[in-house]
């Protein structure tokens, strides 16, 4: 292991995932690591001479866990000691096999399983289904199962753009009605996580579950299902689909129309009130005024990337996407502007929109000098309400006192010319069209938007930024503990 | 919390693994926690309220985790911390999907990848497979693979007994030739470890590798296989004979043969061998005299478990076996006895014959204590040469000195009788046939036959105690760094 | 790092400690690793070539650690890797101050507060000590102080000796009656652990505290002192005594005089009812004879060491001794055997006798073969209740079923002989004397002394076997509730 | 532990410390949590209702041991389960003694240890002194020694000011040299950290050591003192001065003078050299220049915060300081910022200055906005030379390729207006003393200093950025090899 010849990192390339298309930033590399948004594995090669020859290996495993084959997909740490950081890796041991591109695993599923399935689908009155990430490249297939079950359906914001908003399965504005309703429950590479209450029978009652995912943390997190398919979703939907035949699903027609006759009158309320929502009590912006605007701007392809505390709880609701970045659950806010940088050079030809509040954008907001140094094409907005509001109006609530978290309206533009990038202050709604046109024609660039701070988003009015013992939220919370005391 | 409540383990079992049976055992308990020689993982519930609910859902995850559904077997721990033990579960969160009995999930195979793995295996002169632990289940299609491609066949502990010992695919004796011979390698549920050289081409040449698992640590741990197929093997192995249909095998049949022809030739002379083992130079038994005589002795389909240093090399080799166990890579010595123990209370329609040397017999040897009191009907032979042979000889080459590694030739006879049990010493070869026979009619039964300390086994001359840097052999490791310095 | 060049541990004895004689039994070796009761600190050192250079000065640092020279003292782990294990220390950096023996750090205390200290001391009504493990070597210092300040004294298993049990101070058994009462208490390298009811108000009342340490463990943990002493104790305490200079001191003659007169006669009651505990409803004799048989036939100077569940409560009680271990709070039944055999081996001209109930002598029972081979003279007496009696009253209570903790009353003895240790059983109480004296004059040597499971210890009966949430006791957990409730 | 009572954590500050007067700044605050420069306890509170009561406790405890109170001073962290943090301490366990302020913790040195001190010191020839962290509050007994004994000495950055820059004893310019020459070392509460070659014998000869420090880490690390005393330097040194009375040092006056001439020539050599460093070949201001001005601008007691990688190593040299800060050893860049802001609001009376490199500023460099916020007077001086210059270096001579390393001289003066702090950008040598006089006249402030990348630091030129196996400098590391190779 001398000191004079090393391991050459060159071609071995750092990403953060913005979507499948990762695949597409790496050709110029051997080898590509890829941060994704959750935990695989730690490895820790070993000592000495031995790992010198481990390198390449460890990599290609490093990759392949971390894009999913073979389990659940997410960061793949490896750490290096330094005398191994040194060392070369003999010829030898350069095997082939380490650095081609291996086709990733393909499952498919029980035909039993499958069976059990379609009589419990088929028999559905009101069958609901709800993909999640594992779901993405499975699109066709789930669209298919849709239209054959007459079934409502609920995304999440890593399968967004599967199934386009404006399919008559989407009831996303009547989530928490359709979980208490429906009588047959689909997951589809979809965790039963906080976001859909653990899965609770004190929200979902006593639906049946089928499971479908190509990893054990998909298939039976905190509720078994009744059938359970690990096998690749798009695989197993095809198959479900296929084994139905001509059967006619027993979907209660009335029930579906009715439900996605009330989501559409809501999500066009939403929008509406988006559009003339007033300004807060200092004569500011509303936020949802931004959002309006940008609705009307970004193309229907576009990347989407949201951060924020209380500024998040708009967007995620305001925005719709093809394709969806935020921190995530127990994520770290302020890594919306370096996801959206790596976004706009993995796709370099679709729009990357970064919306943020200005507290989560001041977490990395020197990521714009490596966005001017790097030319990447990426638009951030920031939402600039002068504090941290959702901790603001937790302090207020538990506390009695704000401490650190109310912010000075900076002018986050001329911060932003300061490192050559293109940027705006805008203090009215009527000057946004204008000024996001010039911006999405300048990029990279950023545009200061200031807001109010009086708006409280739903997060803050219905609690999440308290979050209750058992359920995130107090509704589902009260709910939890009236069904536990049975 | 109450402390008057608490959460009733007794129907909850833990349980040591003889093999498959194990559920057998579990008949009288709600759930089982099995403790399987291997990791699969860490999950360490949270605290509070919570907690108390997640008893049954994490004891669940604990079972499937263990017993492999969705990934590697092996021991999953749990701990719950001392509040949640004096928790009782409210009766809302007892749901039935938690208790249940599972069925386990299985994977189907990539039709391309199957229909590439024909293309490879049809084309082979010199095919060989290999089985491991996670073949099991999967006789059948894997007797049908080999005769299909008039393919060799090596197994491993885990997997004995999926083909038995006199079929015409059996090359363990020519394990060395073969797996340099080979043009085409199959492992089938089998990692790539230190018994197989980690599949390096120092020792495999340019084989070309076919590998099938239904996890991610039987596929592709060490090398990457040119055809990989993740799915439940016999699924694998009966799709890959279908696809073939017809077609015409290319294996050089006069490979096939002479291998086989020399590996009788080999197997027999070895059974020669050990049935006139002579004396050691201090006129005590031979270990292999004793191995030969329980050959003679234990019904096919018994179960053996060999434990030991030096011993086990002895036993591994010399012992048949349907079912075998022994403390596995890494693993500690003194589990013998308790293996066997479970075994016999998991198999009891099953001979269990515990093989051990007298050192590692003393770790656990209280535990005919417990076979007593549990009427456990395990055999237990001890092969007593009073040291704990494997390290006097490293010690003695190593540092030119033997410290506290002389054992005292002690009568565990006696000490079995002192619990209660059938107890005999054994000091002449020709007493051994009738001495196993009144142990087996008497068991539990413990003998405790004294052999030579002078008899190398084949690994204290070939080097297991003494592991080179980079393989397990002397042999394999010279080769290594020939291969390397290319 | 040529694989044919080792670090030499010959000469690297690891020992578990009886006591400070420890360092006796090192004088052959290079470097002692001391197996002490408890944690100090982990350093793994890190790899590559650095490692052999530091191997010497880790040991050094290690040796320091364990002896507690400038922190507490327990075990220290050192972990090489192999290929560390495989070089040797280069003769340059074989430097002499890693190998001699280096004095123990000795620190002075502060005079401002030993004059706090004499002023608190001086002016208590009701002085109370309490001794621990860092007492030990203050033995003269201590003596003095209590005779100067005629005050009470209580000790715990690690100083046990230092105050000779005719002491006047001592007062064991009015350990909760003098907790309660004292005005002030001095803590000599005494933790405030559960059996001083974490020092807990609830407990000691308004007691002021003066804590005397050499490391901050003994020095501040769940109480701080009014006064703290951080210092060699020896030193501190004769700092104390002499800064007093003839100052009188206050306190109240006749409360001392009142609780020693209570304490003699309980413990005489102790004794005479050991003398002449009944047997148990199944006619086998009461544990409590043993011990007092024990108490006639061991010298003073002997060390005792107890193990056992229900049993060790018994023999903390009622076996005095001037060295004294047993498994230690939250330690490992079943130590009690090895820790004698290396004491016997450390200090082999004190008697060392291992006083262990049936199902702790169980987990290491073995290790009679260790002493038969290293001619260890130690005296194991086995109380043999044929049970793991704690564990079945606490299963019979809390689960109304007994499994798997009752054993067989097996013979010991007969196992002791098969190792070539001198046995005997005995079933009577008047054969104890007679067989006590065989068993010391034929060391090493096992009594196995057959003792009724119908005797409920002390902890059995004020519910050690089942710990509260917030006290050790039931009746401290009470007053702690109460106490929190004011 | 309802959901509506909580933990008041209002007056819990969290602080950086900037040196010993840190607690001036807590005097608002019932607790103080200082995160000081490195690890001592990670100490995590178990589970359940015990905790709420622990929480004052182990605040106190994590009090103590951040400030050092009984071993090494650094970071406690403490982790509180949501359920504590939601639980309020009750009444009775808010006991005084954990929230009052301790006094610290004095330890007296052994007098025999002194005695050897003395004799040691007084008999050497070359004697150095050397302090580190743990020296403060020890100055005027360090003034005391090296003017009795007529010593050496060096500092470190944790000690800066203890000694005056002027006095006889500093030859800091001489390190090299004197660590070569004396016969005799003391540390004063310093490691032998690779600054100090490890203390190696290659470096160090065969000087005999003298070691001085209240706890383990400082005490002993690396190498061992022939004298060690474990002891509060203070106390230490008035101990070694007072006992040696009116004896008279044996130290070489021409040895002493030699160098001290040799210093005063090279410093005022550097000073000279600074001050006349000629611009880069890009016509850019020498980095140097910039710290000449500050030297002239900068009053005598402020407390200097240098950060960089590059820059880092002419600040470390160029700036004298009262008081200095950096990343510290392993430390992470970027931290100048936040340092610069703590000591501006702990210590309000005296000047902090930030002098940082533009790659090391960019990582916290929106904490400016904090700055203005809280109104923190601190003046950061960015030393703008548009790269990561080290890393630069680093790439070219490593991999022979730049990537993502060089960056764009951007205007930092415009982004600190941006926030509404004073800013001025400095591109000729000859404004800075009229800019550096407005910006801290108007501080908080900004200068924003263009230099030339291409002025190599002396870390460069030895080898820092390349740090070899054994040794932190080339030279050392050959003199560390041949040694070991004798």
């Amino acid at each position: 292991m001398g000191a004079d010849h090393r391991l050459d990192f060159r071609r071995v390339h750092v990403l953060a995932a913005a979507d499948d298309h990762v695949a597409l930033a790496v050709d110029q590399a051997d080898v590509a690591i890829v941060v994704a948004p959750r935990h695989v594995a730690d490895r820790a090669p070993a000592v000495a001479e031995r790992l010198g020859g481990l390198v390449l290996q460890e990599l290609d495993e490093a990759c392949a866990r971390a894009l999913g084959d073979g389990g659940e997909p997410g960061p793949a740490f490896l750490d290096f000691p330094v005398d191994v950081l040194r060392a070369e890796v003999p010829a030898a041991l350069r095997l082939a096999e380490y650095l081609r591109a291996a086709p990733r695993s393909r499952l498919l599923p029980d035909p039993d399983a499958v069976e059990r399935a379609v009589e419990l689908l088929w028999s559905a009155r009101r069958a609901l289904v709800i993909s999640g990430r594992g779901a993405r490249g499975a699109g066709p297939a789930l669209l298919s199962l849709l239209e054959r079950l007459n079934a409502l359906y609920l995304d999440t914001g890593e399968s967004r753009g599967l199934v386009p908003d404006d399919h008559p399965a989407v009831v996303a504005a009547m989530r928490g009605s359709v979980m208490a309703q429906a009588d047959v429950v689909v997951t589809v590479g979809r965790k039963l996580d906080f976001q859909l209450a653990y899965g609770s029978p004190a929200v979902f009652g006593n639906a049946r579950l089928v499971r479908i995912a190509d990893n054990v943390g998909e298939l039976r997190d905190n509720r078994r299902g009744e059938v359970e398919l690990l096998a690749t979703p798009a695989d197993a939907l095809a198959s479900i689909v296929a084994a139905a035949g001509t059967r006619a699903a027993a979907t209660d027609a009335d029930w579906a129309t009715t439900v996605r006759g009330k989501h559409d009158e809501r999500a066009k309320k939403l929008v509406e009130a988006m559009r003339n929502a007033p300004p807060g009590g200092d004569g500011r912006m509303h936020p949802n005024r931004l959002l309006a605007a940008l609705r009307d701007a970004v193309p229907a392809d576009a990347i989407v990337v949201a951060d924020g505390g209380d500024f998040l709880s708009f967007a995620r609701v305001g925005l719709p996407a093809a394709t969806y970045l935020d921190p995530g659950p127990l994520g770290c806010i302020g890594v919306g502007t370096p996801f959206g940088i790596a976004a706009s050079l993995a796709c370099p030809d679709r729009l990357v929109v970064v919306a943020t509040g200005d507290g989560a954008f001041g977490f990395n907001a020197m990521e714009i000098d490596t966005a001017v140094r790097h030319r990447a094409p990426v638009l951030i907005v920031v939402a600039n309400n002068g504090a941290w509001a959702i901790e603001v109006r937790d302090q207020e609530e538990t506390h009695g006192k704000v401490v650190g978290t109310r912010l000075q309206f900076a002018d986050h533009a001329a911060m932003a010319r300061a490192f050559g990038m293109h940027g705006e202050r805008v203090e009215k709604a009527d000057e946004l069209p204008a000024a996001i046109a010039r911006a999405m024609a300048n990029r990279p660039a950023l545009l200061d938007v200031v807001v109010t701070p009086d708006a409280p988003s739903s997060d803050a009015k219905s609690g999440l930024a308290w979050v209750p013992d058992l359920q995130p939220l107090a509704a589902w919370d009260d709910a939890e503990r009236r069904w536990r005391a049975t």
